[in-house]
């Protein structure tokens, strides 16, 4: 598996596995029929840098043959006085899950970030009941800082709690 | 005091506001010389609504003489699979510091959001210091569920936490 920024020719690959993604209803706020123009919004820009912060970072992931099978974007999680904390989302093809390729990119991310000089990173919205993410994510060294009670209605367990996840990347 | 429904005749009050408040670099992370169009879109819209979400709600406060000395808005705190979840942002008036306006706004908005059908409020990024606020929340019914390490670069006292608030709207 290779990771390498993501060029405007990932547009259809991307939009694939956002759409998969967000049909499940189990792991983002977004909602199933959310269209593609959100969708490539979201993990590609345009990013508005009015305030002088870095762009959008937009990577993807291919397997050995050359298919794109996920991606991941690092931003600024507040713009401003908050800037020095990252952000991140990342999705993995539902067909490649357990490829490890979820992992490889939440290290090269945390890579990624330390380079851009940032001092930590936060996720806002991690579904509690999205396991894989949330052990994933605990094995990189994050911990939970925060619970909100009930804030996901996921498609087929209704209302449960999402997970702030924070980590330091200062040694 | 009154609390009415903003107005695009609101902008200037908003504005003096929004920047007298951002000055401080101790309560939000809106960098001190944020330009006044960001102001105005952040607390009057444009929203996008393309997700079927409700658009913003934009209120203002008067004192006695009819002096805008304040504002909120509420909105979802995400879109789609969240948007149960109300958040909002208040803003008084330095001078009208300690005149009850942020209890009032507070007290309204907890009251709008329940009529608009949203099943709790959160806010994402209180910053620790600003005690008055903290304590506020705390009285009206919040939180604090997560704390964000350092996630904060107050202008005087280097970085500080950030909590997360959040209470339920559901009697």
């Amino acid at each position: 598996m290779i990771i390498r920024p993501a060029a405007a020719t990932d547009a259809d690959a991307i939009w694939r596995i956002f759409h998969a993604v967000v049909a499940g209803g189990d792991t983002y706020t977004f909602p199933p029929d959310t269209p593609r123009t959100d969708a490539l919004a979201y993990f590609m820009g345009p990013f508005d840098s009015a305030q002088g912060e870095p762009g959008i970072r937009s990577w993807v992931i291919e397997d050995a043959g050359g298919r794109v099978i996920g991606m991941y974007k690092l931003i600024s999680n507040y713009a401003g006085l908050g800037s020095h904390v990252a952000n991140a989302s990342f999705m993995v093809d539902p067909a490649a899950q357990g490829s490890g390729a979820g992992r490889a990119m939440g290290e090269h991310c945390l890579e990624q970030a330390r380079q851009a000089g940032y001092e930590a990173m936060q996720f806002n919205f991690v579904v509690s009941t999205n396991t894989a993410a949330v052990e994933l994510w605990k094995k990189l060294g994050f911990q939970i800082v925060g619970t909100l009670p009930k804030a996901f209605r996921h498609k087929t367990l209704g209302k449960v709690d999402a997970y702030v996840m924070f980590r330091s990347l200062i040694p």
